[in-house]
């Protein structure tokens, strides 16, 4: 018989649990037979004690399979998962990239809560996307159009979704075993032959440190290797937010421009790293540098841009938007923010400029929040750059009832959010820090 | 504003919680606006990375003052508690002796659950003996007789029935700091000025080794001292059952007997040693030596048994019972075991045989479980008795339908729960191990 405080008690102490053990919990979480406390005192004890690898894909495996799985059978299915930061928009510009290399892009993506956006929040700016298919829906567009986008759907990992409820009021979210089975279980349930993973680390990641980012980027590689899954980790830099634009309009706008080679340049640079990640996986070339050449390609002969188009089009919003920007809801006042000294912009206090743009509603602070598209914020000085006092630091588009917001915005950049020095630092982190490929041996098509 | 994960965090990463942090936790958990799985998952952190002395002491008092709490104001009310075993049926014994020597002695007991008896189911094999007392009845008994059995009631720290039951399933009961703030903060709410602690070690107790029961006693004592209760600690012995007495009638004759001079010795040296603490403690010997002496004064002349009549009479049974064992419920069938060899009795697997006694309906698998008063085991042969081949080892009690269980429970006392060797052993473990008593500095009254 199954004894779940038994079960407990093993990984309290700090023993080892088996499969079994495992989905058995898994399993009575999901179905309910295993109680919330026993569940919050189980994920204590990982938390704590932790899992070793088998464990960890134990447990992955589980909640993987306590809901619907697809399998495409395809190898160039390859999928995409960034664990979030401020301004991290790279979804909108790697997925057409990457598909107009003959990659396959199955995605399946959040929405935004905390000081992170979500990309279903940021596409859903356009008036008319459909972003709620059904799992039928979802893989016939992907083997019709090569890319298709659709938000999360309790069909996928259930399981996931209690647990993570469940830890969110527990204490029990930065856990490197856990958070792996949370990102993994969905991954591995939407069938992709391999996986291309963006690891942020710093003020505006959920990692805070490049060590954490490290240790998560093995126990992924590790997690997805087990279930025979291409692997492609980069842990990049989140001190800082990507590109200059943080809210939903803005941020869609930057990516139209991106496609158009008129982006910003770090965004435009993670991104065909990362799209040049998924074409190699995919087969499409045969080195990684091989792949970002083709992605490069894809930005410059406009290609990439079309499948965007296509993409919108086929998910019934309108694809001119891409062009004429006034489509998209943008809020009407503006106030500029500016510098009150000569120097160099040394730090950004990156997180808070996420939860700014929240208090915009921009974001969300609760789940049943609706989200204001038009709002925001633009960068224009990044770290290292050199300003003079009066330039513009940054713009907030905000609507008219934001006046205190706006306000109090303001204060906090002025006082802490940005600083500005007389020297420049020498040296800051680099965008992307390490990139590690692990190919499943014989799998390979090209 | 209480926001109960940062709570959870601190002691997840092995901090310390202040006293506010605990008090407020503690609240949330009685009045149920702390969730059940919060409280477990903070339970799993204390489980695992402790309690120090402050915290502990303030998990108690919090506890303690989750319900109604008495206080006497006497420096001769001294309670008793013992962490329980097989075969442990002190309390009626020393209560009654330090009664005599003119103790006052509140007992609050509890119904046996698992391997160990308890107070209270035992108590009421003496029909119509009344153990469900209010608090006022109880406060007055205790002012007018000297002494008082009640069973355990709601009013007393609520927080820790919630909390036991959650830690039952959890997975957390065996935390020194738990176990003592769970113990303490219903001996505290008591209103005692000192408390005598009978911590038993053992494979029939449950606190398995030596090393874990003198953890538990440090803890306890430095949590009395810091209420300002003297305190005394007995580490004793159980690894084979205490007396010869198991099950509810027996172990109620065994006291009778041992009060009249004739009770097993090693049951009468246990409860001289913890009565003559609580005389001492008491003020009513200069020494906890002399206290021994003033119990055994008691139990010769009489005095300890006729407290023990009037205790009985005035919580409604029949004092007639101490004289007339017939007056109690025992079984009618005998089955003996027989010793299989000749030897030395090595070994006897104690907790087995609080389990056999259970099976046999003296105690209960679940709290709903109805008790048989008049089941149970005697030993006939006790650890390091030389046994002759046919020697009868163990008599059982039982009823007419439980010919199966006994034949069970013969062939498992033979197999292994008593071991019979050629030579004997060296040494045992000494019945009293180990006592301290900590008194709080000037409030002795003698």
């Amino acid at each position: 018989m199954f004894y779940p405080p038994e079960i407990i008690a093993i990984k309290r102490d700090g023993g080892t649990l088996s499969e079994n053990q495992i989905t058995q919990f898994v399993k009575g979480i999901t179905d309910g037979s295993i109680t919330d406390y026993q569940s919050a005192a189980l994920l204590m004890a990982i938390y704590i004690n932790g899992l070793n690898k088998k464990e960890t894909a134990a447990l992955t495996k589980a909640m993987m399979f306590s809901g619907a799985t697809m399998n495409f059978n395809d190898p160039t299915v390859i999928d995409k998962h960034s664990t979030g930061g401020v301004g991290d928009k790279t979804s909108f510009i790697i997925a057409p990239l990457a598909a107009a290399c003959g990659v396959k892009v199955p995605m399946v993506a959040g929405r935004g809560l905390g000081h992170t956006g979500g990309t279903v929040d940021k596409i859903e700016a356009i008036k008319g996307f459909q972003t709620q298919l059904t799992l039928e829906d979802f893989q016939d567009h992907l083997i019709k159009e090569g890319v298709v986008l659709m938000g999360q759907t309790g069909d996928l990992a259930p399981a996931d979704k209690k647990l993570y409820a469940l830890r969110d009021v527990t204490a029990t979210i930065s856990s490197i075993p856990l958070i792996t089975a949370s990102i993994m279980s969905k991954k591995l349930a939407e069938g992709a032959a391999g996986i291309v993973m963006d690891i942020k680390w710093g003020n505006g990641a959920f990692m805070e440190t490049k060590g954490q980012a490290k240790k998560l980027a093995r126990s992924i590689v590790q997690t997805g290797l087990s279930f025979n899954r291409h692997m492609m980790v980069s842990i990049t830099d989140m001190n800082q937010p990507l590109g200059n634009a943080i809210g939903n309009s803005l941020e869609l706008i930057e990516c139209f421009e991106t496609l158009k080679g008129k982006g910003p340049k770090d965004l435009e640079e993670l991104s065909v790293h990362l799209a040049g990640g998924m074409i190699h996986l995919a087969g499409k070339s045969k080195t990684h540098k091989g792949g970002i050449k083709k992605a490069k390609a894809a930005l410059k002969d406009g290609s990439g841009l079309a499948c965007l188009k296509k993409l919108i089009a086929h998910q019934k919003g309108d694809a001119k938007v891409v062009d004429q920007y006034d489509l998209l809801p943008l809020a009407k006042n503006k106030k500029e923010i500016l510098a009150p000294k000569s120097g160099y912009l040394t730090h950004i206090e990156c997180k808070n400029f996420g939860l700014h743009c929240v208090a915009l509603g921009g974001g969300r602070v609760k789940t049943s929040d609706k989200i204001d598209f038009g709002t925001g914020l633009y960068l224009h000085k990044k770290r290292g750059d050199k300003v003079k006092k009066g330039d513009v630091l940054t713009t907030i588009y905000f609507n008219d009832n934001q006046k205190e917001i706006v306000s109090e915005i303001e204060s906090q950049i002025l006082q802490k959010d940005i600083i500005i020095k007389n020297k420049n630092k020498t040296s800051y982190p680099s965008l992307i820090e390490e990139t590690k490929i692990s190919l499943v041996a014989g799998e390979m098509s090209c």
